[in-house]
């Protein structure tokens, strides 16, 4: 809400929220739609959506006029977008999923909705329809994505697959940001053979902010289904903090890393493939991917469920292993330390993951250890104690995440259940989710 | 093992491993000791230490010419620092916990052992003695990190506030890097009304690499220790992957970051409170911090054990927190997605965290929210889904660090186990560990 003196000013000027305006300060003169102040934002700024779509605030004291023009666009029904389609464009399907890209304000209550159809959401960044033709919109199901399970992950990829078999350049799939990157990641293994464009875009900033950032995701990543030779599952995301270009992340090497800023995604261990800006522009870092080909791309989902994360910690107590052995989980991934520790003192023994460990595989659960500091890679020999756990048959992941590592081990699970051949496959690249280990002696070959 | 090819010229020439040696390789010549190979290291590369203590790898052809010209060190002892003071300097007491810091490298069989007194450490960086007085130094455990347990935090606690009640003007800690910032956090709880600084201290690379990086972290952090006007517990670690300075980062705002890159510590959320280089310039960056004085500090190591961490995954089963219940667990931190979201729908109850985190929350367990994102801040109102988690009783912590808030959360319970009152000390700062909230209008003063 907004303060005391605001309101109490629109309520003599008989102005109500969502009222087409004109606000006059000094000598400036805005106008546009009245918005309801933004979420935790200062309460004596009066916020504007002006014409070209942009917000703008205006600190409220007594030199702030403000008159109704009109009473604005008629509530609670969102635009839509409709194109002419004056020449033929590249095909792209969208589906929308739900997320902060799809929600919808409404002015009045200032409730946020998680409602918005894929022409709906599409409305926000209209010069879409001069990029690409959208060939098919689906709105398979609207979740935050934080709900989202391998049920929908399957949906997805089949609904992926069928349109780019009947002839997409690309698909675009709109999602909520907190788990993006796990969806990302199973559509890279759930999608065998994949050459064309796949992009997951989402929205750090709700569409009635100034800072939305959804639009500029929407068109950087119609650029990139629409004509980009990539044929890979990515991430099409703001790459500063700034609307000026999205960078392109390889689906298995990205992760969410900031609650709120638009430019939360950054790819690791690896660079970006690609920046793309507004107009179209596409610049290539060098990194290799997989290149656009008109071939048939297949489902494989097969899926075990029964896999969980654990990340130890200090004085964390291995004996909830024991929990997961009960409920007869086929696969568990330990986030540890550094190079891929848990605690192994021989010295302590009763704080040992080590027996708890032991008992998981002997119990036919694999056990595949990452590491929390993200950057970087696992490495089962370098001291003692990785050799102890090493020894016992966990499986170390190599420079892949720890979310990547997490979804692989169920799509891997769901193919086999062979100790070996587990192994074998957690330690293929299936989707680039691996780098090959290059010998560090690049860095002793001169005087350090 | 070095390649066949060097091995024969080495038992031709009468050569071991740990010899003085001269090598030639072209118009270059090389004296020095001679390594074993480097771990992971080209198996054709020839690793002499030379004198002024770098290693240098040659990669070894017909033309390398290699000569003995001594047996070397005497092998299996390692040389410890003794300093003649000249002149009074300040006075720091140094604490070896292990780690690959205080590791000890047998040029013979290439084994690593974590044995090191800290005199030998300190023998890695003979400067130290011209920087600072080492007034006393203890070995308390010899432990790798992964395997520190608050018990050893504890003795830590009661060592450092020892000292420096007894005139030092600061400590250096010397330990494993992997839960160095853990450790770090424990420190800056347990240590109330500290007003010296004190300095974790580690090593991403052993002693026996030519990118050995505790050198120059130990020389840093004496300067830190004796000269600089901070009164806190910090981490004193490389600050760019070159030898040229460290990063002096708050020791609840940082966490490890690379399984092995020497500048693998960044600070969160905040920025490192200065520089320093080797030859002792410091350069701060307007971080406030508490400040340097001669006052007792006094150790408040209050600890509930019974604290654990749950990390949030898709496809998550909330009923582990059952087996937490059960095993009458005190306290649990969530690291949830985003802005503190953990599966809640509405629409798919049987996903649904919210049931089990309810039933926690009647136990009275206190049940603390943080983000897997590790950059920004969770919020208990953005969302609906937010709302329902946090209506619960759920504690959102703020842009506290999900390690930060897992030791806080165990010192606090401590303190006690009354609801509100965990809650506000969850939400009090104690060691700068948050940040207050800022107003995000100055986001929205200007046209975006």
């Amino acid at each position: 809400m907004y303060s005391k003196e605001i309101r109490e000013l629109l309520e003599k000027k008989g102005v109500e929220v969502g009222n087409k305006v004109k606000v006059t300060k000094n000598e400036e003169t805005y106008e546009g739609i009245l918005m309801p102040r933004i979420e935790m934002g200062d309460p004596n700024s009066l916020i504007i959506k002006l014409e070209n779509g942009y917000n703008i605030g205006l600190e409220f004291d007594d030199m702030v006029k403000i008159k109704k023009l009109g009473e604005g666009p008629k509530l609670g029904i969102v635009p839509e977008l409709r194109v002419k389609r004056e020449k033929k464009l590249p095909d792209v399907s969208m589906i929308a999923t739900g997320g902060t890209i799809g929600t919808h304000v409404d002015y009045k209550t200032g409730g946020v909705y998680m409602c918005r159809s894929p022409e709906q959401i599409l409305s926000t960044a209209p010069e879409i329809g001069t990029i690409i033709d959208l060939k098919n919109t689906f709105r398979p199901f609207t979740l935050a994505s934080e709900d989202l399970t391998y049920n929908e992950w399957k949906k997805m990829a089949r609904l992926i697959a069928n349109e780019l078999n009947s002839g997409c350049h690309g698909v675009i799939v709109t999602h909520g940001t907190d788990i993006l990157h796990y969806s990302a990641a199973a559509m890279s293994f759930m999608l065998r053979n994949l050459t064309k464009p796949v992009a997951f875009v989402g929205a750090q900033r709700s569409p009635d902010r100034g800072s939305f950032d959804g639009s500029m995701n929407l068109i950087c990543a119609s650029h990139f289904t629409g004509y980009s030779d990539v044929g890979e599952v990515c991430l099409v995301m703001h790459g500063s903090s700034n609307d000026d270009h999205c960078l392109v992340h390889r689906g298995t090497r990205v992760r969410k890393f900031h609650t709120s800023r638009r430019d939360a995604f950054q790819s690791v261990n690896e660079k970006p493939l690609m920046k793309v800006w507004k107009n179209g522009k596409m610049e290539k870092v060098g990194v290799k991917y997989e290149k656009f080909d008109d071939r048939k791309v297949e489902v494989d989902d097969k899926w075990e469920p029964k896999v969980a994360l654990i990340k130890a910690a200090p004085n964390s107590d291995p004996s909830i292993i024991n929990w997961y052995i009960d409920k007869k989980y086929k696969g568990l991934v330990l986030e540890g330390f550094g190079l891929g520790h848990v605690p192994t003192s021989t010295l302590k023994k009763e704080d040992s993951w080590l027996p708890m460990i032991k008992k998981a595989i002997e119990e036919g659960i694999s056990v595949v250890m990452t590491s929390q500091t993200i950057f970087g890679r696992v490495h089962p020999y370098v001291y003692r104690n990785l050799r102890m756990v090493s020894e016992l048959g966990t499986i170390y992941a190599e420079d892949m995440l720890t979310e990547v590592t997490l979804v692989k081990l169920s799509w891997v699970l769901g193919h086999t259940k062979e100790k070996e051949k587990v192994k074998e496959m957690m330690l293929t690249s299936y989707a680039h989710e691996i780098t090959p280990r290059t010998p560090l002696d690049s860095t002793v070959k001169t005087i350090e």
